[in-house]
């Protein structure tokens, strides 16, 4: 028997029952897809995962990929995942059927990928960094680059990646200095260097296609002077695979998500690296943007992945390990009790499983957005539009920094054994902490949101997700056993604009720096009601679904109300201090300088 | 230049200025020791941790034991540390000079143990397990067993351990099942095995002393039937060592801290294995608890040192490293600032700062009771005891919990180099880890805390620590400065005070299991308090000297008032929601059942 790794009934009862996803065919594109048909995508992908990534889980962890001989070595199984990813029709799943996709629902592609990270992260990232990179090829670059490379990256034979950082830029985006000089015969030649590139060398695959953003000689400063290319590690030349010119300088080694390798890669040392310019000169940080944004949630899904794996490989522990006496019952003639009858285990628990349960139906809300914005019109498509971009920098940072905790949870309850690598629970702890500082730190994010998007379009999505959250509450006043949440929540919604309120005057007031000097603590409190909401939508489907519920799914959604109440108990209290701190402007991080530390 | 790894200002200013450890000389057994010899000891610390512990910090990590032929072999350099551990007479230090000590104060010992585990926690642990072995030794056994087994365990030729932790009993020791036959020479015959036992076996030294609890043949069920044995890997006969019939059946491998093995032991295989009695029959668990109280504290210190070697690591990083603009300044054309401007950096490092200083003079100030409860007489004796018994598993358990956080903090500010082992920031995060689970868990702790100190003696330790705490607001009112945080403090304590009564009735009420449920949030709740205590006593001495203060420490004692305050404004206020919870009694934890998860 496989271990388990996520929670197949949650998955479907935020799909089918919170979110209804079977409704997307009343849109044209997914038409074809019933509920029978998406049941099924769902048994394949956890298929894929019991065969292909699971049993290589550890492994990976402990084998690590090598630099050698210029190049990166990966695990072998690597090879044999991205066959069975492309042969599955992963990597370009999402894509029309025009383009030999299969016209997938996001929140269905969104499925797949929290049960491959939950099965081995390490090994999830693949596909989904090519298919992301083919996606901008697909929405900017010309036919021409479209047919060169888009075929090949589908069928896995090649490796999208995202080509971002720099060793003097790491969030500064505005500081990287790779160049492209411009030739006569179309393409640029680049030079510069890039650190931390997912996937950014290895040996499973024939050639590697870099997203690489850089600045065209002479371009001006800053992000408005950055262009996209498609810079692969080998170019084709008379039907046949060359080098480009990109040197793999050497490989970082990682806490955690030791599966896939980040490369150092240098480029030009021979002044013959060519590059091939996406769109226009200088809008190369919009387009990247698309890819960002993508990755950016996707990165939050990873780390719920990640969490709900820990949560379940504590949870059967705590389910088998017999240990100790309840404090009424200390009599030493008793057996042990099972671990899990202990309160405090009982409460990490559920505290994983509310984190666990709770982001991803915050996830799977957010994938929801993408597809009405990408097949819905009109107002309801804009409005999607708007309460994902406003969510984004949430979605992606909470479920990180909570997934840190999660897993730290699910230590805690496995004790010693929890810290040593006969389970897997340490790897899933080394693992969760890349979260919170790829694809954007925590801190970058926290200024995305209280610095950009809480404001953008007057706040226009600002307004609509309270909408959204007001909503809810009034649904939950019709159950009986949801009023006292329902009443949370509402205040929790008041907190949150009052103080959204007192921030825009500190804005005028104060200016910028003053109002964004806790930022981290606004996207805190922002996240926790964001999970609160989603909380108390699953408490009105577990409610509802209790009236006439069978018996047999009874403890199920039982469980939903605990752990609801859970959540309302022991997290969403947690705004107020948030909140009065965010409102104290005593600019402490702003007069403490660094002669005090 | 060796990288810092803690602030000799702080911990000088926490020793002489805060808890006046000179003042100690006033008792005759530290007649000895003036300011001076105490900080040529200090020196001497950090001598040795410079030249034979930080340097093999992170190779120790990469190169951890391996359990071969048998044994376990452990980096060639852990022989020259315990030699040089032995030479500078640490292993023996606090004991007295007739028994080849140096009637050290523990403060100063715990100041060496401070710089020695920031330097290099594995490598710290080897000399203090030894101590706290021949301790017991020296307490409460024969003089025989003294003269044959503290000399060498003092020359650090033999490694002294506890052994507790059995297969089926992690944190209930009252179902252990190692079992000891009398025979009619003396000695016993040990049979069972033991689990996760620290430098449990390696081969820098020539025999282990596993100071062992087992259960005599025949002996009452439960903690009342254990008896402590001294169970030597090798014993003497005819004046060589030969095998006592304790087997290493494994290493376990671990997250981190992997420097300092971790040994699976089976005694008497060949059903020849001696255990010698130390004390009476039954009574070894009081016995270990001497043992086990030194080791809980100096497990709290142990997670500062990392988080004080973390915190370092990543304010170093902060000052040398240029990234971004600042939100009033982004003019792209102004060179990059220091990733140290930024604010949300300044909140993590302040995030460290106040946990390391703050858990430092928190366990300083234990130190300084278990000096008192050795040197002092009377009340002044009885009040030390009373004070440390209480803060015992705070001071081992609030430090070990956030120096997950703090850590964590360190990497968050180093970005993706935090992540990677360039720098020791992730060793730190993962070494930080062990400190919640080993030594008792958290939840373990917290029951000790709730369950038992706070009531014992009819409370006379919380009330005294109340009036500690309560000396130290009256203190602060007198500093314009300080007035507020003087009343915070006030208002703190209380809070701790009713939210206890509250629980005190709950216990009469409903019983010790649904007072006990959240247990771990009351620990929480009182280490923050606790913290805040310090801080604030901190405040004082800084006010204090600021008065007159020279220039150069100007800084200094303004960082320190700095920091008071960002514990006032970020981590004290998150009391309230803890007190609310542990007053809800919804009895959550009690009602959710293993059906439910």
């Amino acid at each position: 028997m496989t271990a388990k790794y996520f929670d197949a009934q949650h998955l479907r009862f935020v799909l089918f029952d919170l979110l209804k996803v079977q409704e997307l065919n009343r849109f044209q594109y997914h038409a074809d897809y019933d509920r029978e048909t998406m049941e099924m995508t769902i048994d394949a992908a956890q298929q894929l995962a019991d065969k292909h990534l699971l049993p290589w889980l550890m492994e990976m962890d402990k084998q690590e990929p090598v630099y050698q001989e210029g190049g990166i070595k990966v695990h072998p199984q690597v090879k044999e995942m991205i066959k069975a990813f492309a042969e599955g029709g992963w990597i370009s799943a999402v894509y029309p059927y025009a383009e030999g996709g299969q016209q997938l629902p996001y929140m269905l592609s969104f499925a797949a990928s929290y049960i491959f990270g939950a099965a081995n992260y390490s090994g999830s990232v693949f596909p989904y960094l090519t298919s992301g990179a083919a996606n901008l090829i697909r929405n900017f670059a010309s036919q021409a680059l479209k047919d060169q490379f888009i075929p090949n990256m589908f069928a896995g034979k090649w490796q999208g990646t995202m080509a971002l950082t720099e060793p003097e830029a790491g969030s500064s985006l505005s500081d990287i200095t790779t160049i492209a000089y411009p030739t006569e015969v179309g393409h640029y030649l680049i030079k510069g260097q890039k650190i931390f590139i997912s996937a950014g060398d290895h040996d499973a695959v024939e050639n590697i296609v870099h997203l690489m953003l850089a600045k065209i000689e002479g371009a001006p400063k800053g992000t408005k002077g950055i262009s996209l290319f498609i810079v692969p590690k080998k170019r084709e030349e008379n039907g046949s695979l060359k080098s480009n010119d990109v040197t793999t300088a050497g490989i970082f080694h990682k806490m955690g998500y030791k599966g896939a390798p980040i490369a150092h890669l240098i480029m030009g040392e021979q002044d013959n690296c060519h590059g091939y310019l996406v769109g226009e000169p200088h809008k190369g940080l919009s387009y990247m943007f698309q890819m960002m944004n993508e990755a950016r949630v996707g990165v939050g899904l990873n780390a719920v992945s990640i969490a709900s794996a820990a949560y379940q490989t504590s949870l059967t522990y705590a389910k088998e390990r017999k240990q100790g006496r309840l404090p009424s019952r200390k009599d030493v003639n008793l057996p042990q009790v099972g671990l899990i009858q202990h309160a405090d285990i009982k409460r990490m628990l559920l505290q994983q499983k509310a984190m666990v349960e709770g982001t991803l139906a915050l996830l799977m809300q957010c994938a929801y957005f993408a597809d009405l914005e990408r097949v819905a019109e009109g107002e309801e498509k804009e409005k999607a539009k708007l309460l994902l971009d406003l969510l984004t920098p949430v979605a992606k940072s909470y479920p990180s920094e909570k997934g840190c905790l999660s897993t730290s949870a699910a230590i805690q309850i496995m004790g010693g054994y929890g810290y040593c690598s006969d389970f897997p629970a340490e790897q899933f702890y080394r693992e969760a902490r890349i979260h919170p500082i790829h694809e954007g730190t925590t801190g970058i994010h926290a200024l995305d949101l209280l610095g950009r998007k809480v404001w953008l379009h007057e706040s226009r999505g600002f307004k609509l997700l309270l909408q959204e959250m007001g909503a809810c509450v009034e649904k939950a006043y019709a159950y009986v056993q949801l009023k006292e949440h329902a009443k949370q929540l509402q205040e929790a919604l008041q907190l949150l604009r009052n103080t959204t309120v007192t921030l825009s005057k500190l804005l005028k007031e104060e200016g910028a720096e003053v109002m964004l000097a806790d930022a981290t603590l606004y996207l805190e409190m922002f996240g926790t009601v964001s999970i609160a909401w989603q909380w108390l939508n699953m408490g009105v489907v577990a409610a509802q679904k209790l009236e006439q519920a069978k018996a047999s799914e009874k403890d199920f959604l039982e469980g939903k109300l605990y752990t609801l109440h859970y959540f309302y108990q022991y997290e969403l209290p947690t705004i107020k201090t948030l909140a009065n701190r965010l409102c104290e402007n005593d600019q402490l991080t702003m007069q403490i300088e660094e002669r005090h530390f």
